[in-house]
């Protein structure tokens, strides 16, 4: 069965890991459609797999299987999940890492992977992708239904995203991601923005930027810019430049966003 | 259907647009086949992006949809186009990314992409490859007419490579693109060069490369070499190393080809 | 036919030459399934893409058609030739290329490929990935036999990765591959470091690395471990750090295997 299985890992894109963990579910599934989220997440970050999940498996139609493996706690205590919602499979470890994107779909029903019989039959330590979540995967492609795997659990591990907060007449938020354009995500929505004012300015870094605009071009190249990101988040760029390294910026820098003083 | 759709961006490969794009375009056509030519181009970078697509597009089969996306101007004024050859179909941003490899295609029609029940229900203002560009051809890819997407419209911007020009008895031309590997891939074509002399000598940055090889194994390792690169154009390379580092080369440094003074 | 194609190449990812390569292939069998293995082999790098190969392509289904272009010596008197397993038919450049992964395989014939028919129609001195082993693994994917494309020889170029030694009562390898989590691969099987002692230590550039654990968290966070990797070799590893930087290793470096002191 052609279904699609995206991959979102930190395997990088060097090593044999990915294309390791490829041959496994096609090895079970040779007509599996497998799509590239990414590989470069950075190792072991699980906030930012998180992120990328959370802006990107959405799009994608109903009935894929999203396998995402980053996984610093591999061979220790988090428990290998899959996540059946409305729409989607999520497969991989539950160390928070579906917690964002989860959060977007109804959830019908979390199993606890332990069936062995669907796993590679030598199990590594280090490398549940290609011998557990990959597996189990390509079964689901196959139409295996979710319960085969394993128990039903009651929750996965929910590791949200940091949450802006009210001061008075401003909002306190943060950077959550920067792009490789250098383009700031804040944790600051569309609805928060807009409910502040029809005028605000955001501070980062001591740096002000007056003005919520539409587009990239609404300023002069090389001018910072506050618009609404293409997934509906307040972010800080510079037209035609990098707003992380004009304001020196790194995941977790604070960006207060009030109403403009004039 | 299964229709090949190639995919070149400067979207990166960390981010969620790849994956987002990817998603958009197979929720439509859950069939479409995507082949990444690249996500790397340097952002913003249209005439690299051009570069990339001549030296890659040409070599798919007939009838493939050829997506491209460098869009500094996203949301400004530059028109979104389809460009219908005889061989294929190149969607995005009418901003000179298709000028080099479309000049190579009979050109059938070009087209304004306007008919909005084509593109995603929400357009953002930053992301037209996911909302614009990846429907539209994934709905081309379902057989879907190009004329049904907008007005036929006369011209797409040309912004083509420099020319070389003849200075007496040399040419005049300049680095255009250097590739992973460190060679310089200069706007000289191979029959500029041959016409010139059976004995050339090319000046870069001040040194000086004698004679036309075949190969880079045409001389010892460590070498400059100057040959036909895989593409037809002019090349310095150096053998098992790397020319842009010897030369301190970068693009749109002059390149004198002239007949060997012996 | 729907027949998988692995790539595994130092052609990069921001260049056009793997997007022309894939060209080259789909315009002969527009239905061959590409599955990138890397394309980020470091230029010219033998070794490195010898060890990627024999860590993923054996995952793959039986049937499949493995394509490695690490090639600086193209154009030269290397020959091309494809390699007939088994379960894998491999196609590149007889430079040392699938020495690794081959010796894992029952190798059935060694074809030298000669037969010009089955290469693009202009084939270029620089790049025998589009112009010939790309179009010789298309032709096979659509069923061709491998003696269609030459003649049988009687052997294919073997450049092994280094032996352990046994020295007295310890082991000196050396390090053969660093990931890119900077984990550092040895050339020391399971079979090696489980028949010294059931209690070991490592010493790497003058650090002594005690114990052969598990998994990654069986140490502390930022603690050196020794482990099996999960392709059955003596691995060094920081867990959740990278060890190469804290050892300052590269490959060649010797490791030193021995029983330990209490």
């Amino acid at each position: 069965m052609a279904r699609i299985i995206t991959l979102t890992t930190d395997f990088g894109l060097r090593d044999p890991y990915q294309g390791a963990m490829k041959g496994a579910i096609l090895s079970i599934n040779p007509e599996a459609r497998l799509i590239d989220i990414t590989h470069l997440i950075a190792p072991g970050n699980i906030l930012e797999g998180a992120f990328v999940m959370l802006e990107s498996c959405g799009f994608f139609p109903r009935g894929a299987i999203h396998l995402g493996v980053i996984d610093p706690g591999v061979g220790g205590e988090r428990r290998p999940v899959l996540i059946e919602t409305e729409d989607y499979i999520f497969v991989g470890p539950d160390n928070g890492l579906f917690s964002l994107v989860a959060a977007q779909e109804k959830v019908r029903r979390v199993i606890h992977l332990t069936k062995k019989e669907y796993f590679r039959s030598e199990v590594s330590s280090t490398f549940h992708g290609r011998d557990i979540f990959g597996p189990v995967a390509a079964h689901l492609s196959l139409g295996a239904d979710p319960g085969t795997f394993g128990e039903e659990v009651g929750s996965f591990n929910e590791a949200a995203l940091p949450l802006p907060k009210k001061s008075g007449r401003a909002i306190r938020g943060e950077v959550v991601y920067i792009d490789s354009f250098g383009n700031l995500i804040t944790n600051i929505s569309k609805a928060d923005a807009v409910n502040l004012s029809s005028l605000i300015e955001a501070e980062v870094n001591g740096i002000t930027i007056k003005g919520l605009k539409k587009t990239y071009c609404d300023v002069k190249k090389g001018s910072l810019v506050m618009l609404i990101s293409s997934s509906g988040l307040l972010e800080v760029a510079v037209s035609s430049g990098k707003a992380s390294a004009r304001l020196k910026a790194k995941v977790g820098d604070k960006v207060l966003l009030r109403p403009s003083k004039r």
